[in-house]
């Protein structure tokens, strides 16, 4: 069987188009069995998910015919996820995250409100009860890396100000790593503030710097397979609350980064690319005095209404 | 956002013909940079397969529209199998069976050539070095279950007699448990034989009967939330091994049986169905004497040439 085709035959003396009918009807008679057996599905929803997987699962092993091998690898594949993920490390978040099938689910869940803020992945590393910080106060807590005023706005669609949003914010240090991945328990890098009576918000974060995704696992050994890169593009988390407001998760990315167009998660959107303006050592916009360089970046945020 | 519909927006007020195309065109944007990530892939055949996949994967997901909780719960379904997943169980064999990606796999695989016999899946029962027995022998070895007389012959496409076939056969007794789910090491209910120079075969086995796959894990909570069985529908497996010619892993199934049409791996075809015919007590072809009733089938086996 030659795999690259659909439909081959080792009997070449006898051309058989007949025979390449018999077969697709044996094959579509699996996908019938199989759709018919969730005919008494006692949930509907559960009914319309099931027999959609089962037709596209099937369209997938009709098109690539994969071998016995090739099955059982794809089992195996499976079985080493399963095994790697404990309380710390999910390696089905990771598959589906690299197969972009996380920003599909939330492109689905957040459909474009006229020209409200766009979604994109949460991922694995927000905490719940962050510290809370005054505006213009710093959230790295010890974090390392390059200071980074972050100033914005958060309006609704018509752009009225909506004060009193909570803002959750949290990223990487410039080693790569999350607080929760290092073991000593720290709390860094994150933090939570609320915007002022004129919608506004304003506090201090680090420059993001790019880090891999966990990639010792069976997807990144399919990243590596694929010539795929674990590196996700540099950028910085926000989720923004506000009573009667759909719940905004989001990144902002660093214009200029080289991985914006090869993000690992494929969570990049070019509305959420950002001027991240490098400022020499001196006087910031809060009066304090800063020895080194840092960067300024404004995020204004729109709020679509509750569904 | 309602679940079956493939679009829908809250902002009733404004027809937005136009929204829906920027929602699809971000959507199919999400698709197009997955798909372009493998672009570097080293590897023609991983790219075809993963392209593939990733293609019917987020057609699934458009269509369906998951809800980010109904995403939480494939994550955590995925997870589950993966950590029920061990030596002895396998669960993303039985979610592969169950939804009938094994039998594609072998339909697939095993492509029908004139009338050879029919494949179908080899379950996770096989065990490497069987007993040998010789022709009229018995293979239950203290299986329990009603006798059965198992005869027929090993033939090409022609009709050309194959002496010599190794034909490896197992089953479950009958309170439904293979050998290897006992945990005292029995080997019970297994045998290879060969044909003789007529390529005829013959064997005392048990009349099959019907059994659950293992449904303590997801895949079992899967079936019982689709209203589906997870009994099997009662058979006999036969591997049947020549050189120069294709193997055939197989079953043969018992006419009448009420499972045949909701057999939970999708196994069945109806040229594998069989007469088991019922015989008083009394003395059996190889002239020994049965004080219980017993069954006689008769199965003649075709194989394909090799590829």
């Amino acid at each position: 069987m030659t795999e690259s085709t659909p439909i081959t035959h080792s009997d070449n003396e006898i051309p058989r188009p007949a025979g390449s009918d018999r077969q697709a009807a044996i094959e579509q008679d699996v996908v019938d069995r199989v759709v018919r057996s969730f005919d008494q599905c006692p949930d509907p929803r559960l009914q319309q998910v099931m027999v959609s997987l089962v037709e596209h699962l099937h369209d997938f092993l009709r098109e690539v015919r994969p071998t016995e091998a090739e099955w059982a690898r794809a089992i195996e594949f499976l079985t080493a996820a399963g095994h790697i993920t404990d309380d710390r490390r999910q390696e089905f978040i990771l598959l589906s995250d690299t197969l972009g099938v996380s920003m599909q689910t939330i492109a689905i869940n957040n459909e474009i409100h006229r020209d409200a803020t766009e979604a994109t992945v949460f991922g694995p590393f927000f905490v719940e009860n962050s510290p809370h910080i005054e505006l213009g106060e710093d959230m790295s807590f010890g974090a390392t890396g390059q200071p980074c005023w972050v100033e914005g706005t958060v309006t609704d669609t018509d752009g009225r100000a909506l004060p009193g949003a909570r803002i959750e914010v949290w990223e990487a240090d410039d080693d790569g790593l999350y607080d929760v991945q290092y073991p000593d328990g720290r709390i860094a890098g994150r933090a939570h503030l609320f915007t002022d009576d004129d919608g506004a918000y304003r506090f201090w974060a680090l420059t993001p710097t790019p880090y891999p995704i966990p990639h010792d696992g069976p997807v990144g050994a399919m990243l590596r397979a694929a010539g795929r890169s674990p590196y996700r593009a540099s950028h910085l988390h926000f989720m923004v609350t506000v009573e009667g407001y759909r719940r905004l998760v989001t990144h902002i990315f660093v214009r200029g980064d080289e991985l914006l167009d090869r993000d690992s998660v494929f969570g990049v959107k070019e509305s959420l690319v950002k001027d991240f303006i490098e400022q020499p050592a001196g006087t910031a916009p809060d009066g304090r005095t800063i020895d080194r360089t840092w960067t300024q970046v404004r995020f204004d945020i729109v709020l679509a209404p509750a569904e």
